[in-house]
């Protein structure tokens, strides 16, 4: 039986930017705040593409968690993976427990806030994940630096040990905002960064491809920008394929359409697949798995439990569900904070509403497009608004300084400074060998 | 056969002080230099304890190798793993070929200048190297890094589930330079760093314990100097136990002298082994795998040959051979290097002479020991004189301006900027819960 003299305690899951945002609004108010993670640390997404190319270091957008909520005495921050729920004892239940006591295992709460977030998907086809990673994660991110950056090598060594440059080629599946700001990125590599340094291959002849079902990229932002977009990354040297669907991916190579293209190295940024944590609430999902919550973004059935950001479906008045980005998982923690607090007072919940503040994408040195309202940008002063929004946004005072300061060395020298192969290179080396030469002995 | 006309072919394996220094002084002269590394960047590896206690990133004190020799046009880089010799047709045989046809895994060369470093040695216990892991590479410090950052976690997670605070300890085995930065910089995070973002276990009270099996730490240093580092570690709350050999290491705790000690996580800064690649010379070597070069460096019976750096046993005046450290990795180097443009100037070669510049130690904040010559400094100013060196010699103008700003962050703030915990957290969290328990669930 729960003591009323108790403060509440609100248990939330997920340090992303819902998970944060609702554990600031709860900060220092009268409540038990408890946030568990998988990782240590909170991790500035939108800048994960320039990790996976090399402009930036991993620990220039991520912040431990612990000390981006260390000031609010009643929060607590814990490493762990969430498994399971039992919410009629109102209970979470956290793996790799101290104890064999299974009791151990639970941490109990009066509200709960679900925000795991999402990963990509990949339409059933969950294999292709190893040959085309995706990017949601800081290990994603150094996967794919370490694969784009380990093709010139390879082909260095080849040319020199066989007297022959294999072409290059690397293919981005999908033109969404992440697909669009890996491929300008990876042009940008192969044309700028490396070509002064590989002395017996043309890394400035490496092909970069970019593959979208639909009719057109960024297909979220209205048409005219779409089409500059497309111009911007064609400007860069990539070959964007539209109406392209990727029907297999195997080593070496993916089948476009009806043909087989030859890839160096492919990366997956299309589909979205919610956190199955989702599912475990028991409350009804989308064929995503993400929860259809009530408008107050609680869960049917149980009023304190709520679910955010991209874990959650929400219509918005035009019956588009609101997308999967930062503002929108923002604004849906300010909105659980609030109707949490609410309850406390006995006044009655919000219903949330979506404010679209517009969206962005970047595409190279100098090139960008934005949508602010009716205002729509493209070049150079949306690539400036793309990094000022970015700087402001991202979090920690160090990170800022640290991010500006690697943007500024890079736009004046070309040059990426974090282009480490890190992890086992003699795994690496054995694999990607085979990997890079299946096609060829295919035939 | 030879064509005389051709320039000689000098093959470099490894791109640490010794192999990098020989590429350079024999950069843009008239040989064609290749230079084969197993991974694509230079470590400097006086500053790694400061990235396995989350001081610096990894970019901030590695630099591609083919980035740092790139203005050199007779020099190419190679990302490979040498695997053995075959020295009579001079050449060098390489790992994961891209064909299958065996000849194009080698490369030949005129001369050799093996440079592969060292590793640590568990004195016959490799098997407790997982246990207790040693910091040579960037992997190597990342690991460690997981493993200080997560031990505090669990404890703090621990707290929250079972209401108890388990003690935490570290041991550090080895009192030589390594064992002494990284006693002094894991004390450092405890006490500081850590303090204030935990908020249900006390970080300052975690131990940490420095086992050396001499009379005295830093036993390469004059006497009064290691009694100074002695009291200067005492006074960042580190446990210097001298005279304590460690016999056995397993989960969760060692056994020093004959008695039983719990750690939380322990870390390996003694014994050292040379490259494996020593032994496949055929040269003779001594007990930890040395190569007995002859006086101008080259190995018996194969003049074009060198061995350099930490694979080299050389003897000095006084009978001791050299240190293992960078300044006699890059003095050999710029003696094989001459050795080889000597000869093909019809030139006699000179005889290597190690030139003691002098040597230091860091222990932290504010806190060092340097001895240069006669010359004895501890304190402030041997921890200024400390800085200074390591800002110049580390490689990148891009690193030194960043690394310096990492530091004056880092004294001004007592903040340590990459607290992340990378990898697979779900494995870490089994694998510790498990680890941590063990001796425990022994009883």
């Amino acid at each position: 039986m729960r003591n009323f003299k108790e403060k509440p305690k609100v248990v939330i899951i997920g340090g992303g930017f819902g998970g944060l945002e609702a554990a600031k609004r709860l900060g220092n108010k009268p409540f038990e705040v408890i946030l568990i993670d998988r990782k240590n640390h909170h991790t500035f997404q939108p800048l994960l593409y320039q990790v996976a190319t090399a402009v930036l270091s991993p620990g220039e957008i991520a912040s431990p968690i612990r000390r981006i909520l260390h000031r609010y005495k009643n929060i607590e921050v814990i490493l762990g993976e969430v498994t399971d729920f039992d919410l009629n004892r109102k209970a979470v239940k956290i793996n790799a427990c101290p104890e064999s006591d299974d009791n151990r295992c639970e941490i109990f709460f009066d509200y709960l806030i679900v925000a795991a977030g999402a990963k990509h998907s990949y339409f059933g086809h969950e294999d292709w994940e190893e040959l085309a990673p995706g990017l949601k994660t800081l290990e994603d991110a150094l996967e794919i630096r370490r694969r784009l950056l380990f093709v010139f090598e390879l082909a260095e060594r080849e040319a020199l040990l066989t007297g022959i440059q294999k072409p290059i080629s690397f293919a981005i599946i999908g033109g969404g905002p992440t697909g669009v700001e890996l491929a300008g990125a990876v042009a940008g590599i192969a044309r700028r960064a490396l070509a002064k340094d590989f002395k017996l291959i043309d890394t400035t002849k490496a092909r970069v491809m970019l593959f979208e079902g639909a009719s057109r990229i960024l297909s979220s932002f209205d048409e005219t920008l779409s089409q500059k977009a497309k111009k911007q990354l064609e400007d860069l040297g990539v070959e964007v394929y539209l109406n392209s669907f990727v029907k297999a991916v195997e080593r070496g190579r993916i089948l476009v359409n009806d043909e087989w293209i030859e890839c160096s190295a492919v990366l997956w940024a299309t589909g979205v697949s919610a956190s199955p944590l989702g599912k475990k609430l028991g409350a009804p999902t989308d064929k995503v798995g993400r929860v259809l919550v009530n408008p107050d973004l609680s869960i049917p059935d149980h009023k304190n439990v709520f679910v955010i950001g991209d874990m959650a479906f929400v219509k918005m008045d035009n019956g588009n569900p609101v997308p999967g980005v930062a503002p929108a998982a923002i604004q849906m923690a300010q909105t659980v904070a609030e109707n949490i607090i609410r309850d406390q007072k006995g006044k009655e919940r919000k219903v949330f509403k979506y404010v679209d503040k517009g969206s962005m994408a970047t595409i190279g040195r100098n090139k960008a497009i934005a949508e602010i309202g009716r205002i729509k940008l493209s070049g150079l002063i949306a690539w400036l608004t793309w990094l000022f929004v970015h700087l402001i946004f991202l979090i920690g005072f160090r990170n800022k300084v640290s991010v500006m300061i690697e943007w500024i060395w890079a736009y004046f020298t070309r040059e990426r400074s974090a282009r480490l192969i890190t992890g086992d290179a003699e795994e690496l080396l054995k694999t990607f060998a085979s990997r890079q030469n299946l096609p060829t002995a295919k035939r």
